[in-house]
């Protein structure tokens, strides 16, 4: 498959966000063929059906939507669910005609954490997406614990075990991506 | 019990929000010795990390905090989870010491939407809350349905159904408050 | 697609089961190339890792998984979560050397049950499926409700609306069944 | 608070069970005014509503269930959620009327498997148990992770980490308990 391009949005706006790691490591380490880019998710206001019109940053995100063939998410866990940006951000593009830009398209799910790495978050991301109609890469999952020596001093990803899974859900979610295509 | 204040947090900005419309009928039909306020959640940032500073909003909301011995929380579905402006207010909120403003409160949950009464996202929510240490009501619960003639034209809740669960749900709310006094 | 093998599993065990009759209508209406077998889940033992074989039940079942191309999981809602032998047949199931029985498989899930349909039980079951490697048809979710006039005084479905849910499910699943081959 | 009698349910048959270790670790290190009895699941079958009569175990289930105050539920994680075998005789005991043998009572969830401690299952019981109406024990959770050196070769458990939060645990439960008395 040539050319699938792959929209990130990272659940935490921090500037070192272990999170935004793990998306910078999947940047650098895609398979030949996909193309990943990190959308900017911090100028985004909350979801208010009351706004007279949609927000430039909102028209920005859904052109990046729009060119995309597939999701990867890369979500915190707050309070053991989804960190508000990266759900808001959904539910803003969830708001165009028929759902038309999720709709269909592929999806892997990554995140960084404490002891259950995320896990608790990404169950419930999961159930977000069976509305958005989104078909999930199922395995690997990727549970990163940041309180091991999982980052170096500059906040890169360094664990080995997180960089293989990252690897191989980033192929995994290549081949999903071929048998959606058409 | 005389004097149980009961902070209320609504997920849904809208001004004409049927989520709100919950919130006040219960405002209006607290039981005896019950107060009832609604939170402003229209001013609250993402929480960030980075942010130098808590918000003049965010420490408006931990001053009702402090104040409260219960919270009503107002609970719209978005895409099958939880809206990311209450999510938000919780995870503020949370980051206080020993997160000593929630911590072994009471607390209740409704919600009005789709078919499911917002159910999905209350469920949700209810996860949230162990990691909170809010105890729970756990009956009745409140599922509205927002596309049946459940309000009027302007906006007022109607249905006797919902009014009557609601009514009982603040009692259960105040029974429960009792237990966890002291 | 020619010869499309789904294996159909219900949680009831009861001879009148509404979950069976949407089972029942399923064969009775699956689309052209689709044959659907309703597995007998009614003498399989509880999964006990200390039985020294396996059961001829739990044998029978394995074959059935063998054959089969897709399941359909009929999925009735016990106290908000999953019937205890829906759950222990596919506990049984994956208990097989890479759970090569059911691992990339498609899949598809409807419930009848009380006002909510069987949904909190079914997003349970969604969980359960990503463990097992199993790709899920996001929509139509089919949620019958038990409690209307649904069925016939022989227990057959009625509802036209949940008629055509389950026929236009059979088709979304026909078609996921079509992107996963090989 | 003298005399709260616990009942523990453990959600795996297998003699050797780690579950049905935390659970023993507990009845050993109960607190002063606790007593705890592992009830026998073995025996019972799965619910059926087409049985014509309560069967012996169940019925001797429901016994210890009358004479209860509290619970005590070790949860074992199958494929991501419950473990057939503790749902099951939960939905029995649910169809008492009224769900009387339950509701109003307090209880706490443990749990020994993978990774991820069982996490996944507690969450799916914890939705249950609103249903049921129990109140459970927030804090601490008892999430033991049986790959490492956390039990002895007679099956014992030895981990002083998992160890001290059984004991929190228990002591929270009697806190709680002596909340909900009368």
């Amino acid at each position: 498959m040539s050319g699938l391009k792959v929209l990130a949005l990272c659940g935490s706006l921090r500037a070192k966000s272990t999170n935004k790691a793990l998306v910078e490591y999947a940047i650098e380490h895609a398979p030949e063929g996909m193309q990943i880019e990190l959308a900017d998710l911090s100028e985004l206001p909350f979801y208010n059906a009351d706004l007279p019109a949609k927000p430039a940053a909102v028209e920005r995100l859904l052109a990046q939507f729009a060119k995309a063939d597939a999701l990867l998410l890369a979500c915190p866990e707050y309070n053991y669910s989804i960190a508000p940006a990266l759900k808001n951000a959904l539910d803003w593009v969830s708001r165009e005609p028929n759902n038309e830009l999720m709709a269909g398209k592929v999806a892997a799910i990554m995140g960084s954490g404490g002891g259950m790495g995320t896990s608790r978050a990404q169950y419930h991301l999961r159930q977000v997406c069976v509305f958005l109609d989104l078909h999930l890469v199922n395995k690997p999952e990727v549970f990163c614990n940041a309180f091991a020596n999982t980052f170096d001093s500059d906040g890169k990803l360094t664990d080995e075990r997180i960089q293989s899974l990252i690897v191989q859900q980033l192929a995994a979610l290549q081949e999903l991506a071929l048998r959606f295509k058409n």
